[in-house]
């Protein structure tokens, strides 16, 4: 690709790593990512993070404003996943219960999603209708309304069949204020269900594996999970994060460093299914790294964790889930997980792209 | 590609044209992006456009939804323009002028952006730096922030450099409303300055041709112009629409079709530059069918089309605004020129693709 660029020499207002082109790791939601948020996006839009204007969240997960009164979230996500249908899903669910779950980790009632198609010259057109199809489906049943489109077509070979962008608007309600800096020392981590099964679902099917037992994505929209928590821990719920691409692992180093306080969890409390850790065992993978659509991690006040857990469990998706760890004014942004021998361990994010274009 | 899909046949909700897979044509704003909207994304998306839920223009430039009380334009579109930079401007900015301009033809105030990037593995990250600091000017030069991202990368030859997805919210004034539907018998039809600029620089610069002329985009953001107007002709502006893929003549004609009405215009009266005159008649191009990034074109209520007029012309974006034409009882649906021969012709919207990827 050669583009005809201004000729004076462009800088990067913070020095990047020692590389100067994009890498698969750059979209894979660890470190990289982080990096070219931090020192190429956020310069280039002119709002730095300490920036006191900058709404919570802004290029993170969805970003909240004020609107004529109204406090609104506003969140946007591309879909690349390969293949475009995998066991327990495709493209279309994950565009929009990912947009969908990104409104909810505000406190956010969604309201509305847009829908913006980048489409490979030959696609067939049942691969778009079946796509399309269930993202219609996937909003009706979310109670979210698909209200805005476009299309764009580009030559042969320049795109994978499809990729879809949805960007989502939602409603904060009155006194909800989930923010990942809001996590502080006592609050109980907790996690949906189980974890790793959409990395997995995608890979069985990507590298036409089996691993010996059947995985789904776990791919689902977890508005009304969250919307339950926060009437059953009203105030006590301070941060939350769909653990997507980085996995569990990432979500928590993140929040621990947004919120400046420790994480501490035990291993063999977090649900990770048979078939996920036998998947990853012959894969290499950490089960902590690999991408779910369909779980939410929370940090919650002590007094209020237990009403939230029931919640979770409540919900239709949320049935195994579990308190895993603690927040800890020790170690202000490590993550330390207890293993099943008794000793701790730090857990990082990945440096770069461990499965690319899960999601 | 190959895809696993549900065994079963997909059959189009209405039957397609005579073909089953993606044409460039279905990306270029015409006749066959229109089919593809009303026959696959809005069945798929359950809301026909007789659905009177169905926000006002829906699925075609920005939607109207009211929430918490506010009325929220919501809009999305994706860039996928080639070259990356071109006379005039980059992706950058026509990311960013081009989801404001959408929010501006339903009357909003524009608020705030998302940007998602699907980046090619091996862009040179001086390219994507320069492409984000362009957004970051136009939306700082706009009052417009963005706030929300993401960032996918595909491997190297599945995309072109990088896409770029930008959505907007806006604040619709009270008492405005202006919507396609809006355009009624008597309205004066009024352009806000030379056509075809935009995709005859673009052009220029992917064929490497000359048009005895220096010709650059026109990419601009125009709702302090659409703000003016409103200011000047209160209640008289009917329907907006910034005249892109598919040109000015696909813009009558979308607008005669959901008004109902005719528009009749006089060829001569429309602005054409003379290099886009050259340049088009060199190339075999109709300049009525060459995209615009920063015009609009208005339907405004007779006795304050003059206002109207005067308010385009005083913006810096507007000076040489034209009053071109006159909605019709006559002939609905149909637009009609009147040449400089006195004769007068149906002007019809481009079937497909003219000029793939000119945004």
């Amino acid at each position: 690709m050669t583009e005809t660029v201004d000729p004076t020499r462009w800088v990067c207002p913070r020095p990047l790593r020692d590389h100067s082109a994009v890498m698969l790791g750059h979209g894979g939601g660890g470190v990289l990512s982080g990096e070219l948020v931090e020192h190429l996006f956020l310069p280039a839009f002119a709002a730095a993070p300490d920036d006191a204007r900058m709404p919570a969240g802004a290029l993170a997960d969805s970003a909240v404003l004020e609107v004529g009164g109204v406090r609104l979230a506003f969140s946007t996500d591309s879909y690349v996943v390969r293949p475009l249908f995998f066991p327990g899903g495709s493209i279309g669910e994950l565009a929009v219960h990912g947009t969908i779950n990104d409104l909810a980790c505000s406190g956010a009632v969604p309201v509305a999603l847009s829908a913006g198609f980048i489409l490979e010259e030959g696609l067939d057109l049942e691969v778009l209708g079946r796509v399309a199809e269930a993202m219609g489906r996937a909003a009706a049943r979310a109670g979210v309304r698909l209200v805005t489109g476009d299309t764009k077509v580009v030559e042969r070979g320049l795109a994978d069949g499809l990729y879809v962008n949805t960007s989502g608007i939602g409603v904060v309600p009155p006194g909800v204020d989930i923010r990942p800096e809001r996590a502080r020392p006592g609050d109980r981590v907790l996690v949906s269900g189980p974890i790793g099964e959409h990395g997995v679902a995608v890979l069985s099917v990507r590298e036409n594996l089996e691993f010996g037992g059947d995985v789904r994505s776990d791919t689902a929209a977890l508005h009304g999970m969250v919307a339950a928590m926060l009437a059953a821990a009203p105030g006590g719920v301070h941060a939350l994060r769909d653990p997507t691409r980085g996995g569990l692992a990432t979500t928590l180093c993140e929040i621990a460093a947004a919120s400046g306080t420790g994480v501490e969890f035990t291993e063999s409390a977090v649900p990770v299914p048979p078939v996920v850790e036998a998947a990853c065992a012959f894969l290499g993978l950490d089960p902590l790294h690999v991408a779910n659509e369909g779980k939410i991690v929370a940090f919650v006040a002590p007094d209020e964790a237990d009403a939230a857990l029931a919640a979770m469990r409540a919900h239709p998706a949320g049935h195994e889930a579990a308190i895993i760890g603690t927040v800890t004014a020790d170690h202000p942004g490590l993550v330390v997980a207890r293993t099943a021998f008794g000793t701790t361990r730090v857990v990082d994010r990945p440096l770069g792209e461990q499965l690319p274009r899960i999601c």
